[in-house]
Parts: structure tokens; C-alpha cells; sequence
């Protein structure tokens, strides 16, 4: 009926989808996938969980051989086989064997580019080519790495870039007691949270004996250390490049087709190239993302698999919807997970987009439960609109959940209100009645109608330096444990029969451990009257959190008496 | 300002949050809250807990005294008075103290009604007002059970009800070693799942030594064993009674509030009664169910407080939305957690809703990573509309999540497609790169495309009866270790070599392990022209669960060789 011939660029994710799915629609078709590496379907997420041991056997990471692929759905895939150039009018690849170099030509009526993303590697540093430096794409690599750091007896290590990939070396290592130096050319890790959030994560890391150096690159490698910027050295005998990866375009480009404003190959809704029956997809293509409607890059594995699918079904004359991307990510980080997604205040503020924040901390579970940890959340949403934009989690349950549901409530265009009606599962094992989304909603929905003032924690070391009048609204014992230096105790229990040392001619900003009684004294304040009454949105918790990397690893002084 | 006089009937979720919501729109109101028990405000969903020693004190799931009230809130909260009465011409209510009988009037401007539902205890049942026997209401009952069980050294001890909270109860009593008997009138536990995923519930309890009766009821009651309606009788010093709560409406009833057709108090959008300044909310009033747009009764804490804010924003002219409920829902039960949302494929048939419904075994994480385990999902959606109307799932990991996200679909309602393109967080850590999610819902896109047919596990039993053809597409070792006594093995790795066993003059049905291979199959055939072959929805994972306690329960005969 069809019997068309489809021939797939690069394997894994994209081209793995794409050849799969044009099998299931199409039995008659011949479809071949080239792959110029030794092998054409593995989990590339998972490479970094081998350094630590956690997947034991780097082969496991692989999860079809073109065996299989032939065998069951009967595709065939070429490994250590380059796609070297297309000739678009002939509607022929080359495939040059990149064991023995020999090169053929091979037709298509359809062609699906999946070239993937490549490592960032400056030829401008000193040493990028010596032998102790690594990047992360393949199987091959992470075993590489291994064997290099066991044959080496390797105990210092310095990873490059705190992004995913930079963060996932980091853990895994981390389980194997090597002297881990994290380093990063911007001001916090991870481009996918905010400042603030990233300062948790700062905190972790340091925790857990990572030298995370920021603001900082690598200039030259040495065989046992390494040089930055700012004319550092640090101890490393292996390092691990993982400042971010480029679109693998050069066979595209050398096609002729367009490439966009991102860099990566330009594609319409259907994921065609600006070349007729040229497809693109995974992280080579750009896409748009929804809420900005900007061009963005994407490098995610979903993504990939849902516009390989979406792309052979454009082939055979399916209709596809294609509403842009928001991007929806989680990481393991020792003890702590990390998740986000949307936009964050940071991005918002760079796309001029009129947005307010929330923060809250709630447990993920029952506070009467055993093992509660606190959960931080922040719902980043527009103004006056109430549009759900984004939103940060870290804790140490999973706040994948949390993320996921304002995920999927970004992607449906949910309001605050949507969210904060929002009937979720709920049993004290698993989380609190009033689940950490709904919190964060009603917080955000007292924000949305201007009923009362917070300041970011971001903003309590100048208020300090300014002498703010600042209450504590804790218990006497909480606020002996720890405190900010300038603040004034006044328990959310005692304020009433207190009012005479609040001062009405003066701001006062009011926290308490996780927002939840200095709110409530917020808005009893705005009820008497109280002008200029203001909330600190995270609290003490996050404010510990926030200040304790920068107060560790700087000689400043110290706006808490103690930890 | 205001000076309103608020009264609020009943603490706990509904009461408690109403009086917090008032105090913080207004803090010149008088807030008063009346509760006949001796605990304001407590965690009820908590109370099983205590039966394990997981929560050790029975008095820490008390989670606000009323001196705690008073302070942070400046809400007078009174225990052990019972509202007996209203005068709603008077605006007044009459509070009885239970201790000494002492009554007092009391007048309000608005009245809020939160008297909760209380467990039906059918006075047919011979002995029901014995001291051996139970339910669950507060923290007093809670220790009551503990202390009869440990006083009388109780080692058997029988559950009637198969709903949330008997389970909890059997849950937290089985980490104790004694004797179990669950006692259920229907022919599965816990209506919120359909028969299929029961099943796999059944299991579990067996599997946890827990003696389940299905389709039987109490009779009687003595003081070392039980009698049921079939005539069995059954070892148990203690019974546990939890086969439903019946709204407490006695108050309401008498002062002339209109009651609804499911025996809850009727109340408009904004949660007022059929009398002026009297609301209620929370379990003993009914709501709309957003799906079925019939009335109904919920009896979960997140709505229940919703409810709690929303009549009070009414109060001070604030506008409120009220679509209806969902239902959300999920248990923690020995190594499983079940959850679910909407509807299921039962209710969909009570109220004559077109739908369809797919199940999918995606495993919780990468399969490379240790420690993997299978999640059973099912999502039902209307046909042709493809609106996603509810979802159920069964696993060791937590399925909560993936039943938020689904919830929040459906309160947009969302379609099909919505799920299919979600951008859910993924890390090999955390999920697969496609979310269980989104496979179920490309699989259910294909359903309402009618692009193949499917056929539930529930039906292999009589395929297997009428001898028809069933092909097991999993790999021949696979195979031997177990698969349907009928089936013949056809790999999905082998069938394009074997098609000439394939009949085409009669229906096929095809099953794998977890339904991946075989719907590769089944399109597959399709694709080269065979009518008439049908997916096994399950595939051998359910079907093995579903037939399981079945198998092991009644002398029936195994359509498996081997589990």
C-alpha cells in the first residue's frame, strides 16, 4: 500500500521513536536507521547512575541491539555508520562506515534527521584534548571515563558546568568518596531554578563536601590540576566537561537546511526542515516555547520521542498537534531532589513578563506522620492575568509530584484558581490534606488581588543593614534556637496583647518558620489598620538555607545567630 | 468594622477551617466553634495510624488545642458542647454542655454548619452494642480500640467494610501480627477502583495473610467470634465496623434545613442551606460531581475545607467558584498503593456515559536502575469525546502522582490529546522518559481512533472456556515460566517468520507481558491486512493478579500453569 522507504539520522530517543513508529503504521515500509556510534538505543539519561555503581554493567544502559530491531520490528539499524551528506534532489544519503571509512549511497522518500546535541568542548582552553578530559554522550564515554578513573586511581575530579548533566557526575561520584570541585561560570547552578531555590542546592552540595567554586571557568588542564579564570588551581587529575552541548547541525547545514535563530535546524509545526521530505527532530531542532512563544532549544528526552512520533505521522497524513513546549525537568542531588518547570522569575523578568511569585514550605505529609521533610515550593504566575507560569520544587520527598501537577496545569493553561479548587490525592502517608500546590495557590491568590505585601528572602540581609523593624512571629524557644541578628520576638500567640511595640509610623516585615502564623499576623495587622505590614515570603527556613553557602564560603558576617 | 458574630457547629477539616478563614478576613468578628467531642481539631484521616504504633501517641494527632485557638486566632473554641438546637428565626442555637447537661443559648449572625458524617452501625446486627465492637470516628474511640485490643490481649480481630477506612485499619493492624478477617458486602473492596484492579487488592490482603470475604455481612456478634449471613462464623474477639458513614444531620434536620436526595444537607453554590445565615459544608452536606453533574456525598478532607473557605468568602462578599468535585483518592496497603480519581468504568455505566478504558504496565522508572516495579494504570475517557473522565492505579511506588496529574486533567477537562503531548519531569531517577501517563493516554488515542481492538483481562478466562485463538507474543523463556494453559507462543521477535500459524478464518487474541509487544503485533497484522485481531488489555501482569486470588480461594480451575 505505501512501501515507502524511510531512512532515520542518529538513533536513541528521536530516531529509535521515529523508526518504531513508522513501523506501526506502516508494515510495508523499509526503514533504516543510521548510527554513526556502536550503538543505536540506550538510555542516555542513565550514563551518569554507572559512575556510582548504581547501574553496575555500562552494556545494562543499553536497551535494543539492532538485533532486536531487526527482530522485532523488523527496522534495521546500521551502527559505527555516518550519514556524511545528503543530496536532497537526488533524494540519496551518503553513509560512510566510520570503522573502515568505505562510503555508499542510499535513497529515501522520506528523511528524518535525529543528530542529537553534542558536548560544548572550547577549543580555546589549554588542554581540552589531553587525555584526563571527558564529556558525557554515549556509552562508549562513560565507560571510558570509568575505566580511566579506576586505572588511574583518580581522587580528585573537577566537573565543568552545574547543569543536569554536571550535577548527575557530581552525585554519582559523590557516592564513590573522590574530591568532587564543582565549577560554574555563572552565579548559582542549575539555569532551570532561580537564585534563591539554587542557593538550597548550593547549600547541599556544600554539604556533602562538594568544592562548588562559582563565577568562575576552566582555563587549562594539567595532569593534576586545573586552571581557572579568575587564576585559581585546583587538584584534579581527571575532569568532566559538562558546560552544555550544541546542535549537532553540520550535515543539515551542509544540506541546506535552514538553520534558526537559536542555532539549532529550523523546523515548521510538523517538524519539516525548510528542504521538502527533510524531517528533523530531538535536541538538533528548535522548537517554541509555549509560554514565551519564543524559539528555544529543548534538550529533553520526551520531547524528542513525541516529535519523532509526530513527524512520521505528519508522513502519513495524520493530523498533529503541536502547541510549543514548556519544559519539565527533575534531578536526584544526594539527599535532595529538584524539579521545575515553566518559567522561572529570572526568565519571566528576561521575557518582560509581568509576574509575581509565592513561596511556601509545606511538609509532604501529615505532620503527625513519621519521616516529614519540608517540601519548598515556589508558583511563579503572571499579573495581573493569574496564569500559571511556572514553578521550583526541592525537597527531600518527591517533588516531581508537586512539579507535574502545575505542569500539566501550565500546559492546559490553568489560572491560580484552578489550582488552588484543585482535588488531589490525599491520605497522611502520602501527603497533607491541603496539598503543597493548593497552599501555594491560595498564597498566590492573596498576592493576585493585592491583599497583602510579601519581600523574597532575597531582600532580608539589606533590611537588616537598614534596620528594618523585623519581628519574629515564632515561640520563644524556636526564635533562642536561631534568629535573625536585628529582629524583634513577637509570637503569632502574644501579638495581640502586644500591639503597643509594633510601630505604625515605620515598615514592618514579619517571617516566621514557614509563612503559615506570620501570614496569619500579616493579615490580622491589615484587619487593625496597620499600614505597610509586610510578609517575608519563605521564612526562616528558606532564609537559613538561602544565607548558609555564602556565609560558609565568604568571610562576611552572619544576619543569623545560628543555624 | 464588621463586628459579625460567627458560629461555627462541628471542628475538625470543615469547622476549623472556616473559623481560621473568618478570623483572617476579619479580625473584629466574635468566631465561636462548638465541638461535642472532647478534641477541636485533630486529624481523623491520622487515626488508623495509631493501631500500628506507627503514630505512638494518640494524643499528637490532636493538632490544635482550643488554648492554641484562642491565642494564635483569638477563636473561642469549646469542646464537649453540643449545638442541639437552632433557632433560626431568633438567630440563636442552643449549646448543651455533655458533661453536666448544662444548657445555654447562644445567638450568631452567621451560622456554619460542620457536624460531619458519622459510621453506620445497623442496629439488625445482633450484639452491635457489645464492647468488643468499634468504629472510628476521633481520637477518643481511636485509643479506645487500642486499649481493648492490648487489655484483652486480643489476637483476632475482624474488619466489616472493604472502603478506605477498613483497609487502613486492616493496614495498620496487620504490622501488629494478629489475626485478620476483612468482611465485604460487595464483591470487591474499595468502590472507588473497578472489579479488574480489585483483584489485584485481593491479592495483596492474601498475600498479607488477611482473611477476605467477599459478598457476605455481620450478623452477629459475641465475644470470641462473628456470624455471617452465609452462616460462617469466624474467630474474632474484636470487630472493627467501617462499611460507611452516614451524614450527621440530626441538627440540620431539626431546625428545617432542606435535606438532598442522597441524604446530605442541601445546599446552593455558595453553601447555604435552604435557611437564611445558616451554611454547611464539609461531609454531611451533598455536592455535585463535576462528571456525572448528579448529586452526590464526598467525604474527603480537601474538599471538605475548600468548602470551609468558600462559605466564609461568601459570608463577606467575596465571588466563589464552585464546579463540582472529582474525587481524589488514594491508600497506603501493606507494600501497595492504590489511588484513583473520576470515574471508573462502573460508574461510567451507572450513568449511562459512552466511554472507554485502556490499561497500561509501564514500569515506575528506567529499567535499567535497581529497584523497579510495575505500575498498573488505567485510564477510562469518554468516546467519541476522548475527555478524560478518570484513571486508577496500583503500585509499589507512588502512584499518587500519576493520578494528580490526571485529576488535574480532568478538572481542565482535559482530552486525550492534552496527555499525550504533557511534558511530565523526568530523570531515570524518578520515571520513564515516556510518563505512565502518556502511554496510557497514546494508547487510549489509538482506541478513539478505533485503529485496534482490545479486549480486558476479565474476559480471558472465557476465551480460554470457548478455546480461542490466543497468542502469548512474550519470548519462549518467558513463556515457560508460566503463561495461559491455552495460549500458543508466537514471539513478537518471530512472528513475521510464522505468519502462516496465524489463522485467519477465526479471531486472534494477543497478549505479552505488559501489552507492548503485543499491540506491535496486533498493528502489525493489522497493517498486513488480518481482521480481527484483538489486544489483550493487561496483558500476562494483570492477568496473573486477576486471577490469582480467585485461583487460590475457591477450588476453581487455573487458566495459568504457573504464577
Amino acid at each position: 500500500m505505501f512501501n515507502k522507504k524511510i531512512v532515520v539520522v542518529g538513533g536513541v530517543g528521536g530516531g529509535a521513536s521515529a523508526a518504531a513508529r513508522a513501523r506501526r503504521l506502516d508494515e510495508s515500509a523499509e526503514v533504516t536507521m543510521y548510527e554513526k556510534g556502536p550503538d543505536v538505543s540506550f538510555s542516555n539519561c542513565s550514563l551518569p547512575y554507572h559512575l556510582s555503581g548504581l547501574i553496575p554493567d555500562a552494556n545494562s544502559i543499553i536497551l535494543k541491539t539492532p538485533e532486536q530491531f531487526k527482530k522485532q520490528y523488523n527496522i534495521q539499524a546500521e551502527v559505527n555508520s555516518e550519514v556524511v551528506d545528503i543530496d536532497s534532489k537526488q533524494k540519496t544519503v551518503q553513509v560512510k562506515d566510520t570503522q573502515t571509512g568505505a562510503l555508499r549511497t542510499v535513497n529515501y522518500d522520506e528523511l528524518i534527521l535525529s543528530p542529537g546535541a553534542k558536548p560544548v568542548m572550547p577549543q580555546i582552553i589549554k588542554g581540552i584534548d589531553n587525555k584526563n578530559v571527558f564529556s558525557i554522550r554515549n556509552v562508549v564515554d562513560i565507560k571510558r571515563i570509568q575505566k580511566y578513573l579506576v586505572d588511574n586511581d583518580v581522587t580528585d575530579v573537577a566537573v565543568i558546568g552545574g547543569g543536569f548533566i554536571g550535577l548527575e557526575v557530581i552525585e554519582n561520584l559523590g557516592q564513590t568518596g573522590k574530591n568532587l570541585t564543582l565549577i560554574e561560570m555563572a552565579d548559582h547552578v542549575l539555569g532551570t531554578i532561580d537564585d534563591d531555590f539554587a542557593q538550597l542546592v548550593h547549600k547541599n552540595l556544600y554539604d556533602n563536601d562538594v568544592n562548588v567554586i562559582l563565577e568562575d571557568g576552566l582555563v587549562e588542564v594539567d595532569d593534576d590540576q586545573i586552571r581557572l579564570v579568575s587564576g585559581k588551581t585546583i587538584k584534579a587529575q581527571a575532569v568532566i566537561m559538562a558546560i552544555g552541548v550544541t546542535p549537532d547541525i553540520a550535515l543539515a547545514a551542509k544540506a541546506g537546511c535552514k538553520i534558526g535563530v537559536t542555532g539549532g535546524i529550523e523546523v515548521n509545526q510538523q517538524y519539516e526542515t525548510s528542504i521538502p521530505d527533510i524531517y528533523a527532530v530531538g535536541d538538533a531542532i528548535e522548537v517554541t516555547n509555549m509560554l514565551t512563544r519564543q524559539k528555544t532549544r529543548l534538550a529533553l528526552a520526551y520531547p524528542a520521542q513525541m516529535e519523532a512520533r509526530d513527524a512520521v505521522d505528519h508522513i502519513y497524513g495524520r493530523p498533529i498537534q503541536n502547541k510549543g513546549v514548556i519544559g519539565s525537568q527533575v534531578i536526584h542531588l544526594f539527599d535532595l531532589n529538584v524539579a521545575s518547570t515553566g518559567l522561572t522569575e529570572a526568565a519571566c523578568e528576561e521575557n518582560q513578563i509581568e509576574h509575581r511569585a509565592v513561596t511556601v514550605i509545606p511538609q509532604n505529609r501529615v505532620s503527625v506522620m513519621p519521616d516529614t521533610s519540608p517540601i519548598f515550593l515556589k508558583l511563579v504566575f503572571g499579573y495581573p492575568s493569574g496564569e500559571i507560569l511556572g514553578a521550583q520544587a526541592i525537597g527531600k520527598s518527591g517533588v516531581d509530584k508537586q512539579i507535574d501537577v502545575i505542569a500539566t496545569m501550565i500546559s492546559m493553561h490553568g489560572h491560580i484558581d484552578d489550582l488552588t479548587h484543585l482535588e488531589l490525592c490525599y491520605s497522611p502517608w502520602f501527603s497533607t490534606a491541603k496539598n503543597a500546590v493548593n497552599i501555594a495557590a491560595l498564597v498566590a491568590e492573596n498576592i493576585l488581588n493585592d491583599e497583602y505585601q510579601q519581600v523574597s528572602i532575597s531582600k532580608v540581609r539589606s533590611l537588616v543593614e537598614k534596620g528594618a523593624f523585623i519581628i519574629d512571629a515564632r515561640e520563644p524557644n524556636e526564635y533562642a534556637a536561631g534568629h535573625i541578628t536585628t529582629s524583634v520576638n513577637i509570637p503569632l500567640s502574644q501579638f495581640r496583647q502586644r500591639l503597643d511595640e509594633i510601630p505604625t509610623d515605620r515598615p514592618v516585615y514579619i517571617h516566621c518558620q514557614s509563612s503559615q502564623r506570620s501570614y496569619n499576623m500579616v493579615r490580622a495587622l491589615d484587619n487593625l489598620g496597620y499600614k505597610n505590614i509586610t510578609n517575608i515570603s519563605g521564612s526562616y527556613l528558606e532564609l537559613m538555607q538561602y544565607e548558609y553557602f555564602k556565609d560558609q564560603t565568604t568571610n562576611r558576617e552572619s544576619i543569623l545567630t545560628n543555624y
